[in-house]
């Protein structure tokens, strides 16, 4: 049964979700579609980047993942297929890939875009059918013409201090108002957010309700928490602003 | 594999659409469950009507289509299952389903209600089960008397006006704020919204970021949109807003 | 094809859902996942409770029901696996699966913590490692030492009034802003709720648009509702509310 899951900005209600998932059961009758979200902030190629980083390897090799985040579509900007360490993902040549794409090994091909796409919905026109021809069992190579000049995006990496600590920033927040950082550590050191001075627990329950603190996320990132509560409301502040590890003296 | 969709304005949350999932999946164990929405807005048929619309013949024959925005359950309003295109959808007589209905050749039959069902929740104890028994290969006549009298909404048509344009309506916003109007247009003209003349484009890569555009969307109407922005926001004007299309002299 | 659901707190955009459906469809390839929700308000142990009541018995047997809303994850709270009614529930510890836990013949066990779990995404590193091999046809008690503490959390009973009545509350607001109580009747009363009377009726359409009703709800519980509208902003009132029932003399 092979798998494929879904990545929008599309919202659920209008029903063009509805009309990818018609033409992918149309025609692979037997995929098993996954929703992974389609409540991107409308248009966030980074959101959706970020997002995409964490699942796509989780799933079995053959998943077809169909990314859909184009706030570009009808530009001239490409529309790619991908395989990468044995999954495939198709969307557009924006970056929102480039989790599989910088791992060694990866490769693109420009999708061809079928006469008569709507220029306003590759989703539907233009990803889906590339997504149907992988899940029945096309090589990629079927899809297009290599490509080697994908739009790549990086996480920006937190740098090194002169004393031993990092000076990094909010990459994102969370559905908990959890501050996810770029800053990297074992469990050890303060951080510093907003003027505040954080030591870094091991979880949630290792402070009072209601209280801040940092620790070590479920991706080896820092983040700044409120046990029970909401650290973005709590400290006012979200994605880019800037955060400081400093390690213990 | 038998394929259900559902389109619902329940929310997920309170576990509503899981009692209609584990109906359906009680009833048809192997049956594929695909979620279109549940964030139509309460009891908005309209707005339900237009997403099914969308989808429902994107789908393969042999579907069965479960619509369940029934402000009115519980009332003499009839239930129905129907047939039209080789595809079923099941759901309340209030319109809803007439894009379905509207084909030539569709069919419909009034619901037996079964003994007991609640009042208030017909999604899980009459269309669900309905769904069950299709998915389950029934014949559409198993399931109720044979019923001419569905309620049918249409899509009201622009007008066409003396110097071969048109006067139309913003029939709904989308999720970007895409401003969906019933004129129609092969891609010529110019666009009259609040005042504010805009021509017709193809993409919104046609104009600069937070730029206003006409373009035809991806079902051949005539949307207005804000390239990287919100038309709906940006002019403040909503659903039954007029437009007017002019043509070209 | 063997099932399983899934009711978290985590919304959809993050991909933390994605990752745990990755975990389940690497070990358990030809699983039916079955999002229920996860729309939960964030860490609301109560509304989740309140949830899986309603959905949980519906599904086949043999369906592993996966639940994760765990404000205490990290700390020493339990992680539990199921067995009740012949469906499986794997989730934390906090009385979310009280429903299926206070049936006769329940039965649990703790599971064990796999090394290298992160302290913040059970979800991932415990739970969805336990369905997965109940979805494999493993035994429960393979997963983890029985137990038999874990905590209970039961529905508020309606106090019985020397008239005849109840004393009640509002046990939550769905989407509707149908305001669903904990008071218990066949069909026949009067409901007082914020200063009004409301008589019984039997659904929605027996009152005028606009208007207040109360009514038995799809499981037996009586809800106030207002046709057509929102009873919980009409009121401005919500969870906790303190409601009477007054049998008719």
């Amino acid at each position: 049964m092979p798998l494929c899951t879904l990545l929008t900005d599309f919202g659920t209600a209008d029903g063009y979700v509805g009309e990818m998932k018609g033409v992918l059961l149309s025609g692979a009758p037997s995929a098993h579609l996954v929703d992974i979200s389609h409540d991107v902030p409308a248009q966030d190629v980074e959101f959706a980047r970020l997002t995409f980083a964490r699942y796509w390897r989780r799933f079995p090799e053959g998943t077809v993942h169909l990314v859909v985040v184009d706030p570009d579509v009808g530009t001239d900007r490409k529309a790619l297929a991908i395989e990468s360490d044995g999954r495939f993902a198709v969307g557009p040549d924006n970056g929102v890939l480039s989790p599989a794409m910088l791992l060694p090994g990866a490769r693109a091909v420009a999708l061809d875009i079928p006469h008569g796409a709507a220029p306003t919905f590759h989703g539907r026109d233009v990803f889906a059918p590339a997504a149907v021809r992988l899940l029945n069992g096309a090589a990629l190579e079927e899809l297009g013409a290599w490509y080697s000049d994908a739009a790549l995006r990086r996480t920006p990496e937190a740098q090194r201090r002169v004393d031993g600590g990092q000076d990094g920033l909010v990459l994102g927040v969370d559905r908990f108002g959890n501050l996810i950082t770029n800053l990297t550590a074992r469990g050890d050191g303060t951080v510093e957010i907003d003027g505040k001075l954080l030591r870094i627990m091991r979880t949630y329950g290792d402070v009072s309700e209601g209280d801040l603190l940092a620790l070590v996320g479920s991706h080896g990132l820092i983040e700044v928490a409120v046990r029970g509560g909401n650290a973005a409301r709590t400290l006012g502040i979200g994605r880019g602003a800037l955060v400081t590890l400093r390690r213990d003296p």
